[in-house]
């Protein structure tokens, strides 16, 4: 056959691996155009992760963020939702593999995000989890809530001032987040629960290896947030290295010593590092990655030699002025959007322009009423800051009844000062003897 | 010391375990009385189970059926609630025993429910699960959602028609609401979420031994019920008698001959005995019990020859007009307020009436817009029976933000079809080669 012979019968093939910000925005920006567009996730939902830490703290339920994929495309009739775990990709032959199943692609998305980093020390994960996923999230909900049911049986106050010493790792959003979510749960939702023990003994450690928390807002709000979290309660250790994790125990080392911490429970939010594809994705295209395992892409964000793959969100590495983009929701709309312009132009015989950034602002949120916001051109604290945190928060969530559902128990949780959501369920502890090793050897 | 030095300093403790229906409606209707209640549940929330099916098919999160028991009993300064796993009691010394602790009571409420009944056959148990946990649920939950993704891989259509079958076991009010509620899932919510099958070649099928559903139902009513879920697409085989369950398989005997009956996923609905500990219960009290375990209990809903120990709820085998009392949650309500009213009026010197069950009316929901309702002086069905059992349920939720969040789910759920919670969590399977073995022999 010639090729003048050949009909375009087969629009060109999209396939997105990722339902995460990067992947979802990239597929709605796609929807209805003429491609034909595939998006692969292992979990059949988008999660909006910015509010996992108010599942882990019995604020919201899964359900209230977490979108079904499928719900969220099914009116797009040129995307296809499929739940598969991807293997490999084979960039000469344009094949992603996935399970039993083959997809062929003219331009592939891949936005697999990111995972925990322990920096090598992965044995402390068991003790310290970190927050990426629902089920990390309820893990760290069972463990908050056991905890204060520990308490509540144990009489010897040395240890149960243990059990009720929470350590956040890392002085990042997400540790600022935690710490003051478990700080208004101690000092106020919980405050009429028990009978024999009081939860304002609750002791919330925020350790920071750095010279000062929120090391990527502006000083003077980093410093705002301090305070706001030392009002509520939160003792915050900055230039504080973490060097070791035990059951109920953490060294850490700062300019002052070494240091023994009891506390019975921990949270990781020290660091990201590239989901665990990265690495096949980047041996088999020859992509450089950064020393987190990010794949350093090209100012249109397609890898090196290879313009028909791009690397969106958390896992891709790019350079602006001079610094690496941070790995946010924003960065990852924004370019999974991006992307599919970058697609839709190619089409159309144009070239794009670079992939840029435009940051809206940062928010952190550290408690009722109180919040960060840099938004370039004004930076706001306290209530002002809230607010915008609580409505930009709510118009990101992807589909109407999550936002609804999402604002009601706010509202409920912010004039009743209760968290619904606070059940055990999952593997379940009966909470006797937390330290029944320790009351044998003392008794 | 004379008897008549002795100053009551301590109130009358009374010890209850189990936080249902029938322990929390015993332990409000105490709160703020002058005794000292603990009350003791393994788990730490009070769950609506009557609306556990909605979670299982994704309409509700289980936040929203569940309350903390802390939360809805913290405003009674006398109650206290331990999480804790009761073992064993002793009626002489009066204590109950759970872990490490001891429990002395004056009066007890015994109220630990009932769980599945497979006959004998306890195998089946992971083939057909039953649902009365939000753990059962959670895995009804996944087990469908996964199924569907399944079928999104399935080529073979005889194997995506396994899969794609459904069969309730029992004919009862759960076994018809879980066949409603999948057959809306299938041929409406579902409908444009696939793109290599349809989800209407979903086959449901409702098995009965008996000689008609809702057995416990005016024969009208039942009638009308079956005939709205025949109009749903729902297969109803009366008279059928499960005898075997295989992986994928179960065989059924009806007058008509024995039958084999290809279905992916099966749900026990079937039949409930008596919670574990009520063996343990009976044997210390020499209570007589049913065949299903339950415990007899006297007029005033104690145990014979055990005036301080009351049973209520799901575990009490109870007579009225000649039948035993059926298990359902206003029945539980009732024997708990009632139980406390007896202890009350006991420690007045008071001996109370006999405990008698006034039936408000039962009610069974099969889809949006259909229910049946039997008020005694009134039967209704279709869309007043509907809008009575979703404004019942919903007056029944323990906490203020439950109700109005299953309010706003419902309506949402109710205009859109949608169902927001529809997530794969816990456990998680690539939906690759659910049929992997028949598979290979084929090939």
């Amino acid at each position: 056959m010639s090729q003048k012979t050949k009909a375009v019968i087969n629009n060109h093939r999209v396939v997105i691996i990722g339902g995460g910000f990067g992947g979802l925005y990239a597929a709605r920006k796609l929807g209805n155009a003429s491609v034909d567009v595939t998006l692969i996730d292992r979990r059949n939902f988008h999660l909006f992760q910015p509010l996992l830490y108010q599942v882990a703290t019995g604020g919201l339920s899964p359900g209230d963020i977490a979108s079904p994929l499928r719900s969220v495309l099914n009116r797009y009739k040129n995307i296809r939702v499929v739940e598969a775990q991807v293997d490999r990709i084979d960039a000469r032959e344009k094949l992603v593999f996935a399970g039993q199943e083959t997809y062929g692609y003219d331009s592939l998305i891949i936005a697999t995000g990111s995972t925990h980093h322990y920096f090598g020390n992965d044995a402390w994960a068991s003790i310290a989890p970190g927050i990426k996923t629902i089920e990390d999230a309820l893990e760290i909900r069972r463990r908050i809530f056991e905890t204060y049911e520990k308490a509540e049986h144990e009489i010897d106050p040395t240890l149960r001032q243990t059990l009720l010493t929470f350590v956040m790792i890392g002085g990042g959003p997400t540790g600022v987040e935690l710490a003051g979510a478990i700080a208004e749960l101690a000092y106020a939702t919980l405050k009429e629960d028990f009978r024999r023990f009081d939860p304002r003994e609750t002791k919330i450690i925020l350790i920071e290896a750095g010279n000062r928390i929120l090391a990527a807002y502006p000083e003077k709000l980093a410093q705002k947030a301090r305070k706001s979290l030392e009002k509520l309660g939160v003792i915050i250790k900055t230039q504080t290295l973490v060097t070791d994790i035990h059951e109920n125990k953490l060294i850490v080392k700062s300019p002052g010593g070494t240091e023994e911490i009891h506390a019975g429970n921990m949270i990781w939010a020290a660091g990201v590092k590239a989901s665990q594809l990265a690495a096949i994705f980047a041996a088999e295209t020859k992509a450089e990655t950064d020393k987190s395992g990010r794949i350093k892409v090209m100012p249109d964000l397609s890898i090196e030699k290879h313009p028909d793959i791009f690397v969106v969100g958390d896992l891709a590495y790019f350079e602006q002025d001079g610094n690496p983009l941070p790995g946010v929701a924003p960065v990852a709309m924004q370019q999974g959007k991006y992307v599919a312009k970058v697609i839709k132009q190619r089409l159309k015989g144009k070239s794009p322009r670079s992939f840029h950034y435009l940051n809206k602002g940062n928010l952190a949120v550290i408690g009722r009423n109180s919040a960060i916001a840099d938004l370039g051109f004004l930076e706001l604290s306290g209530f002002p800051a809230w607010l915008i945190w609580v409505f930009v928060h709510i118009a990101y969530l992807i589909e109407y009844d999550n936002r609804v559902l999402v604002l009601i128990q706010w509202a409920w949780n912010y004039f009743t000062k209760k968290r619904g959501a606070r059940l055990i369920t999952g593997k379940q502890e009966i909470p006797f003897s937390p330290f029944e090793k320790s009351k044998d050897t003392a008794g």
